[in-house]
């Protein structure tokens, strides 16, 4: 058995008339995440340490945000993309455990619902994606609520 | 062998009046660690990782902030009640990593103690819980000595 | 196989009148990172996840900023030293994936010569060593351009 591990981390403002999607979920709130794309810092966040767990680049090498075809994407579909270079190199993804930083709103009772989500693309149980949140005690500029930020690990596996 | 992956972040703010707590050892300081526990930034951090492997939830679904019966708990209560429910899943700690992001007290001669406190509480050895530090370079509140941050990383293995 | 998890972090300040030096390349920009050697946040953070996966100690113990011989060094060769130490506990790198956090330069044309230099230096494959890029979107000390950071996780394996 081949193992690999990966790391990854996104950040996007909060802005006011954006809708705000996080883990594939749109959670209702007065501000929405800045982007090209629908803006997923969880999604984005999983995506990078998918990619970088087997050296195939970053989000920005594969979803340009200077491209029209990902304007205003649904990450889902980025995540998909993802986990299609993933299988084509022979690994699948033993879990992932995820830890967003942000001030409000409070994600906990989305969570089940993004595992749901994130499992199901990526061909795994919801016990094997994992999405914990904290904030940062008003500090910083996630505590002044002007952004969000997601950090990610996985574990991939061949065999 | 079942292998998993955590990780795990942690904030808190530092001020007047408090002790500081980090990795279960009281460190000498002109300011402890604002939080409704203790507020010790090393263990929520590794609490995380730990509960993260597993997808057990997070520490705030565990220990709300907002129960009385953890008002001003010591954390390694918290590390304690975390390692029950690791063990209730067959798995056991393989190692962990941390690293502590503060501008002072330099934490580098309570390491080893507190080093000793985490594999304790674990039941791994003192070679199996790692405790770095660093400052942000007098950068953001981190620099500027409003808190302090902790990210730690665990293998979980169950046989 | 004994299997071994570590992370790292490293922060520098982006300052005029020094060069930029990120894993192990030299880049062309108008400002350098300030710090008592070269101040290669990627080397440094993934020496120190080298170091930590064995629990032995940090980039500070080992090359400290106060030792003279340490003044402006190529942080190449703290690399090197790094995985001496690795080498002399029995393990080998697995796989390491960092994520850089920066608001300019543009770092994508440098990678795979980072990642040449790296895995030179750690005896593995340029597809054992990822560096991902990303913005924190014009927020925090990042996005002022006062600084960068960057996160490293590694595995490493005895046999």
């Amino acid at each position: 058995m081949n193992i690999r591990i990966g790391y990854g981390i996104d950040f996007h403002q909060l802005v006011e008339g954006r809708d705000l999607f996080i883990g594939g979920v749109k959670i209702p709130h007065d501000k929405g995440a800045l982007g090209h794309s629908d803006a997923d810092v969880l999604l984005h966040a999983i995506c990078d340490a998918l990619l970088g767990a087997l050296s195939l680049g970053d989000i920005g090498v594969h979803f340009p945000d200077t491209a029209a075809e990902f304007k205003n994407i649904d990450s889902k579909i980025l995540l998909a993309k993802t986990y299609a270079l993933i299988c084509a190199e022979g690994y699948k993804v033993v879990n992932i455990d995820a830890s967003l930083c942000l001030e409000a709103p409070k994600i906990k009772p989305y969570v089940p619902q993004m595992q749901e989500v994130i499992a199901s693309i990526l061909a795994i149980t919801v016990k094997d994606v994992s999405v914990k949140a904290t904030t940062t005690e008003k500090m910083g500029f996630v505590g002044r609520k002007e952004g969000l930020v997601a950090h990610a690990v996985c574990l991939l596996s061949s065999s």
